[in-house]
């Protein structure tokens, strides 16, 4: 039992690492070596632990879309107005995006190297998620909470806003980064009467 | 002179080949063989055009660089606002994304591929581009025309916002979503009092 939990906190050590290659390499730079003298292992040993770099890319894009879908959900079941479940929607975004190395590959467009049926199943959940996204958006127009944007450009400039956070260089902190962007992002949508 | 004419437009055609080919695989997935079956010539006639792959990254990057200092420059002295030069900047970042197929190369963070000394160059342009309308947002705040929001996160928020646009496949109207995306940021910088 001990020495499974000791290889499943490796396996986890190991797509760590692997995230934080593909943000600063990209997927396909990222050869099984680099990653393995990142983590201090023989290509050799990393073999016993996971079978290839597409594997690694599959649960994290696959594990990343069901983060975001179970977010989605709860956001969705609240019994909050559509503003308020946007605010929750950017928070979780904004979150994920600041506090999960992994979630940086699939948002920048790693996930186009996956293979079938992976990259299906990762489209259909992420299509999935912006139907739900753009739902709310349509309700909250409907209720006259928003301005009568066009509802996937209003999605599509929060999921974006929310995608540069991770650049941990840039110093800033991270509550007061995350209030100003929801600050500016639901400022710029709510229908002022 | 016709046969350097006809040479130049050839250079154009690869070069706006190879834009789209590195932003649907990346370019690290593009060979030379790929974009010479692209734009139809055998690849050892490619190289009379074009002397490497990591020449055509030089050229989209740098190019670019220069088109956005050059537009900055424009807006910089020109006499309005920094309300209305941020608009102008927004309108600017929209207009290339669109139009521009080279433009999503530098965006899509193709340029941590380049070489020395083009990598420095680039960033440094990058660099001037970024302190330059950062000092446009200040001015805004300290004239209380923008919310005092961290000018970072405000231009990030920009930038971003004005990246997603080039996805052709989303089929909308391009006058009705520069108009949208600008309503948002606009009206989420802007302070009323």
């Amino acid at each position: 039992m001990l020495s499974r939990m000791a290889k499943s906190s490796k396996r986890e050590i190991i797509f760590t690492a692997a995230a934080k290659l593909f943000r600063d390499r990209g997927y396909q730079a990222t050869s099984m070596r680099d990653l393995a003298e990142a983590v201090d292992l023989k290509a050799s040993s990393l073999y016993n632990h996971i079978g290839s770099k597409e594997e690694i890319l599959k649960e994290i894009c696959l594990a990343n879309a069901d983060k975001f879908s179970a977010g989605m959900q709860e956001v969705m079941h609240s019994k909050v107005s559509p503003l308020e479940k946007i605010k929750a929607l950017i928070n979780m975004h904004i979150n994920i995006a600041v506090n999960d190395y992994t979630s940086v590959t699939s948002f920048n467009d790693e996930w186009r190297h996956l293979g079938e049926p992976a990259l299906s199943d990762f489209k259909e959940k992420r299509k999935k998620y912006e139907r739900e996204f753009l739902a709310i958006i349509k309700e909250g127009i409907a209720q006259k909470q928003l301005q009568d944007i066009n509802p996937m450009v209003c999605m599509y400039t929060i999921l974006s806003s929310t995608q540069w956070v991770y650049d941990a260089h840039l110093d800033l902190d991270q509550a007061q980064m995350s209030m100003d962007i929801k600050r500016m992002l639901i400022n710029g949508m709510e229908l002022r009467v």
